[in-house]
């Protein structure tokens, strides 16, 4: 088994709509002498994209209704992030002690539909998740491809809470060029035993990695991933969303 | 921001009742003149310390109830399993499709309370959680610091699946040496923007890592992470664990 490694992508100018993330990317390597290797995984944080896709909303402008007040008054939180959430969630999940369990269009499920208005602007804006972060993660995917020569697969993450567990952890919203599940269901283990229900969210793992390596409070907001076999092939952000008639907590 | 690495610990032997398991990786490490360096966290997946501490059962002597085994042949399952998974369980959480989620008597919900008959022996025997795995994270933390001279943290994990999300993700059950989450709530972001609920929960991101690292199929049951800045502390895998009054999924 090789070693893993994971770079933090550092000194990335602040990004704005309309911006080339994979040139920023490649541009930020190149000022640190690092470059992308073939083997590498590229995991970037969904945030830098929905701002470069212009996924940002002026909370000046959000209406919250006066029952996103009502929330927000109880629990002491932004009613137009609020209200913000609601406009982008397809379904309520749960909603209790002030924290909204939503359903995005996409079908995530995730606290507020992943509307977040830290490391935007300091509280003025707030940002969406992308519209499509598989085609995010693709159109990134080949920008770099036909700038560095060779495959470079791409992640893109959000942080999401978890049911049962404190904390939050990184998670695979959008992916391109490697599987996003590494199927062991049929292999056998050193000891000739056959793995029934192996099937291991190796994105969501790789995501965690980046998580460790660009923090919230570092400007790294990428990674480069060097030395996990992964597999290549169509993967996508959605792989890892499981169907609704084979979910036990609908 | 430092590179982080996770190195795989292999060429360990086979771990039987009553072995000691810091002392066989410290072997193993010598044996590949790799050697714990200060910053250092050790992460074992906890089939090899369930073993070490007996917590093997032989299938042949599970007597299955008559419901165990009506589940059990629905679902083509081994009744054995079920039944042991029920034994092992303070609560049933959901029990759908072939599959039982159950609280285990740590509090941790996962499925068939962790009862597991992969990486054993063939399929003869299964290997439930350690009894403590925080007693038994905390005892090889000691023993680690005291025959390298300095303090490596360890942390201890299973492979879980996840509410609406496809395939397994490692997560910490034990740990000790560091905090288990890393808390920025009130800390600012580079923009100023005071983060209001961020609290990662970085020893299950560590887990994802040594996952990634140490897979299923491979022989290096551990691996050391080197380079994250953890926070050292009185940490817990009880720490992961969301309380009752605070779950919105009980």
């Amino acid at each position: 088994m090789p070693d893993i490694r994971a770079i933090p992508v550092e000194g990335l100018a602040e990004v704005r709509p309309g911006d080339d993330v994979p040139e920023l990317i490649l541009h930020a390597l190149r000022s640190r002498r690092r470059k992308l290797k073939p083997g590498d995984i590229l995991v970037v944080t969904h945030k830098i994209v929905s701002k470069a896709e212009g996924q940002i909303v002026g909370l000046g402008e959000v209406k919250p209704t006066a029952s996103a007040r009502r929330w927000a008054k109880r629990f002491k939180l932004d009613a137009r992030i609020v209200q913000l959430g609601h406009r982008e969630s397809r379904r309520i999940v749960r909603r209790r002690l002030g924290v909204t369990i939503s359903e995005t269009r996409h079908g995530f499920v995730c606290a507020n539909a992943g509307v977040d208005a830290s490391n935007v602007d300091g509280g003025r804006s707030a940002v969406l998740l992308p519209v499509d972060p598989d085609r995010s993660a693709r159109q990134m995917y080949r920008k770099i491809k036909s700038r560095v020569g060779f495959a470079v697969p791409v992640i893109l993450t959000d942080s999401f809470g978890r049911p049962w567990r404190e904390g939050l952890t990184e998670v695979a919203i959008g992916v391109a060029g490697m599987k996003a599940l590494r199927d062991l269901r049929g292999r056998r283990d050193p000891h000739g035993y056959r793995l029934r229900v192996t099937m291991d969210a190796v994105a969501d793992e790789l995501a965690c990695l980046a998580g460790l390596a660009c923090d919230k409070l570092s400007r790294a907001p990428a990674c480069i991933i060097r030395g996990y076999p992964y597999q290549p092939g169509r993967g996508s952000g959605r792989d890892l969303i499981r169907p609704a008639e084979r979910d036990l907590f609908r």
